[in-house]
């Protein structure tokens, strides 16, 4: 390691007791003093952490009037004795000792900051995003980027041992067809033409493919110009990757020991190895394609047990192919009805749209309550929690609705009960992929097959004989990573012949004309000799957030945009100049 | 490393006579094929080699037709049995083996490429760029891309155990004042504003500083709308660092032990320590900022002892305060009239604008003949040959004109002559250090003091004193990496001081109101205590492309534009809808 020993000989987080008696000069953030009598003791801080410089009023006035006047962050040089403390802290690293300050310059003043620099701060978020390289001070925030570029670094040893590539693919390039709105761009030699920000280097990777580069990875950067409800950002970073002559068996491996040895190295956490979950027993087991398997509880079908009632909700269900389906909360027989009405309101909201819940509690001294205590002996409802491992003490809650409907609700159910319950580990880990993926969806209000991925996914070649009679049985070669519920990967194996690929063109109502517009050139390189290939990317920034505890992935971005897509620190995007614009060919309107 | 046995159990470059008599199966491209009587030989290429596929008419017929009708570039999947060649091929890795193949798939067939996948292929420039996933399927391009990512395997290496942290910046930012013209990003979000792509990464990675993150980089794609005259492209890679607390020497000493790194991993080769030649002398005595010194050929100042004559030209020049100077042409005397010729309108080219080039050739017979021989006798001839050290053999070039003229064209002749007579050792590498640039450099048409830098680089301490008096006079603690006569980095220490800033922007003449739209964040950022820093930037392409002994940096970016801005592979830029514009709050002019 290279060091200069002019602004400092160590760090704020490296002196230890061995160097006592030894002459030191540190520089940092003036972080917190305290005078104590005839004593003054100052926090020194940077990225390190936090070293204790004393000055004494009895040996060295002048210099300790001096750091009693210095102000909060004020950048400061300071030189001296390392010395054992009287008092340690054992909270600090560098808790045993202190430096005996003989020498001390001032590098920089500073006016007082807007918040505190601590992981508990006086700012609000729209005060540390204005001000975010002050926010970034926070020991908390630099941890964060440091744990991110760890990651990187781990995912980029892993990749390179592997014989992966890094390529860097353009951002300035043609309008893509993935479905989300492009960010333009307008070209001032070419004036009236445009060129748009990579949503993902997707057809550019598939193309170093068709090169031969065999084994492909960037850390690319992603832009799409989407409305930001939730937590997403007009630019985030992919870890992009594609391999050749690989099947899904082969992604799926490469990638998860990919996500292990970074958590390996990162965290020192071994993942057990990542379970394969159909996508179809994903949506019935937890009405998701992200289920977060922390916790248990799956969705349990009720059809073949609650027919034969008087209960019209479950008859009208039953008669038209619907499906009744409950979790079972465990220990939550003694739920109030205010608790109650909170999950009745929780599945009937908009977004939901259940028209009811329906419970049974099965009590701790045997006796049995449901809310359809009318249509069903206390025997049958019995019955019924045994045929779901209801026992006593457990709360079975049960929607009936169409199928789709039924499990959304429930799968979103269990999530709320998870939370209100306390059901997950913090410190646990769900890490396993959905595979078998549709390769068409239902069109929301048609019915008719569309796509669910990017035109370029393969379909199953068990599948291939539905193509035509029953598309919505085709599964994909698509594939997801799911992460505490989240999910962090997203793949496929690609078509890489022609003739298929015009199919699923043909599938898709592309004209001729269309289609060459927006895939001409890589139906064109398809041409002369694609290898089969197949890849995936991470969400990188989510990975990140997942794994440093944030909220949002703005935690874990160094400067971030807000939910308009303003960068509030430097006040972006701004007005352009007339000329800018004459210049590339545009006005405003 | 994970392997998959479906397409392939090895690569086309891995196998050698250890595997002999082992079953294999490869995967790749057909490269190339020949029919020897009974026999059909196939060189299979992947990205890691060629291996040798034999079909034996004899043994099997159907396989051996089949391998016959397989086109080039045809990607096919075979399998057979390692053998022992009869003739060896040395210059092939694989070249001692061949597989006897028993089973033979065509993976994708292929039309025929427009041009041959070899280094000295048939195709263009044009043809290529169109067809850019072709043109990288050549050898020598798919190792300039491996020589690309292993350098950048290096600089993370290096970086990493120096304690950088890797910090990704955003890419949609505010327009940046740093000379070039902006790349817009016109928003939907906020119509009739725009983002701007980064320039650099310049403010960010200094506020970076500001939020004490110690040592930052970044692999940062820079995007800059010049118009592309010579070697440059819309868009480019830097490898961009800060560090803080540190002085001139430290990023030196840091950034020296990067480049050497980085040669001893990807080359092998030991740089010698980096002489720091300072602005100065590099203008001096090569006329240039960025001299090669593969090999010497100084430019020798002649005024002292060319007076006194009657030739006007130098009279004029002498009188003037203009320069008299030369440089030795080592065993050139016997130039030819018409290579002297060639040589003096060199000098006079548009771009040099010379009056003329004066020669004395001092022949190997003692003899001495020069454009000047009206002028000077003999002897008087012979004492400026010996004054700058030229012999029997040589040839002394010489051009009188303004001093920075003189330098400059005789800069260039200096090249011009290392061209010609080959003095360069292509195997030779320059690097060093060019320090102690001028803060200001006079306008080309006032002649006032203008800024050399961007606006942060910090005056050099030893020269505050003439800030206001001689502010020529002044250096920036501003420094190049100069490599085989290219700039390959560029860098600077910061004004970390408010006051400083302030004045700079001052003497810059910008407004408060302009101050405060293009850098109010900044200096705002600047009042909270922002450490000492500096550091730079290196142009990757540029240095990846001298590694890769490239001619441009087109060869060595995956997927560059042409001189008009155009990828000529994807046709971007390219229209868009006027929906499209319209959401953005623009329209066509």
């Amino acid at each position: 390691m290279h060091s200069n020993t002019f602004y400092r000989t160590h760090t704020c987080g490296e002196l230890r007791m061995q160097s006592v008696g030894t002459t030191v000069t540190l520089s940092g953030w003036m972080h917190r003093s305290r005078d104590l009598g005839g004593m003054t003791f100052i926090d020194l801080r940077d990225r390190h952490g936090i070293t204790q410089l004393v000055f004494n009023m009895e040996s060295n006035a002048a210099l300790c009037e001096m750091a009693r006047k210095l102000g909060r962050e004020f950048v400061i040089c300071a030189s001296g004795v390392v010395t054992e403390r009287s008092s340690k802290n054992a909270q600090l690293p560098t808790g045993d000792i202190e430096i005996i300050v003989d020498k001390l310059e001032i590098l920089n003043a500073a006016e007082l900051p807007p918040f505190t620099m601590d992981d508990e701060t006086d700012g609000g978020e729209e005060l540390r995003m204005r001000y975010r390289y002050l926010d970034l001070r926070r020991p908390q925030m630099q941890q964060r980027l440091m744990l991110r570029a760890n990651m990187l670094k781990a995912v980029r040893e892993y990749l390179d041992a592997e014989g992966f590539v890094e390529v860097e693919t353009p951002n300035l390039i043609k309008s893509t067809p993935e479905g989300a709105r492009d960010f333009l761009v307008p070209s001032r030699m070419q004036p009236g033409l445009f060129y748009a920000l990579p949503q993902s280097p997707q057809i550019l990777k598939q193309l170093l493919m068709v090169s031969g580069m065999d084994r492909y990875y960037q850390i690319a950067k992603c832009f799409r110009d989407e409305d930001l409800r939730g937590d997403r950002q007009p630019e985030f970073t992919q870890i992009d990757c594609e391999m050749s002559f690989v099947r899904q068996e082969d992604v799926w491996n490469m990638f998860e020991g990919m996500t292990k040895h970074v958590f390996k190295k990162v965290k020192n956490i071994d993942l057990p190895d990542f379970i394969r979950l159909p996508y179809r027993d994903a949506m019935k087991y937890y009405g998701s394609d992200k289920p977060d398997l922390r916790f248990d509880c799956k969705i349990q079908d009720l059809n073949a047990v609650v027919g034969g009632s008087e209960f019209g909700v479950f008859n009208n269900v039953l008669a038209s192919n619907g499906l009744v389906a409950g979790i079972v909360a465990k220990g939550c027989s003694e739920y109030s009805r205010k608790q109650i009405d909170e999950l009745t309101e929780f599945v009937k909201a908009p977004q939901r749209g259940a028209g009811g819940l329906i419970y049974i509690k099965f009590s701790q001294d045997g006796s049995v309550k449901s809310s359809m205590d009318k249509f069903f002996t206390p025997e049958q409802l019995m019955a019924i929690g045994e045929s779901v491992g209801a026992g006593k003490g457990d709360l079975l809650v049960i929607v009936a609705d169409k199928e789709k409907k039924t499990r959304k609700v429930l799968g979103d159910l269990r999530l709320e009960m998870a939370k209100r319950e306390n059901w997950i580990d913090k410190n646990a880990w769900s890490v396993f992929w959905v595979v078998d993926m549709p390769l068409f969806e239902p069109d929301e209000e048609t019915g008719e097959p569309i796509f669910a991925h990017h035109p370029f996914c393969s379909p199953h070649p068990d599948d291939f004989q539905y193509m035509d009679s029953d598309p919505l049985r085709v599964r994909a070669q698509s594939y997801d990573m799911v992460m505490n519920g989240n999910e962090i990967l997203s793949g496929s194996i690609r078509i890489h012949n022609k003739e298929l690929q015009e199919k699923i063109f043909k599938i898709l109502g592309f004209s001729e004309e269309e289609k060459e517009r927006r895939f001409g050139f890589m139906v064109n390189a398809f041409k002369y000799g694609a290898p089969p290939h197949g890849g995936c990317a991470f969400g990188f920034d989510r990975w990140v957030m997942l794994m440093a505890g944030g909220d949002t992935i703005r935690d874990v971005i160094p400067f971030p945009k807000n939910n308009n897509g303003r960068d509030m620190m430097m006040d972006a995007p701004g007005e352009v100049d007339n000329d800018q614009l004459r210049i590339v060919g545009v006005k405003l309107l």
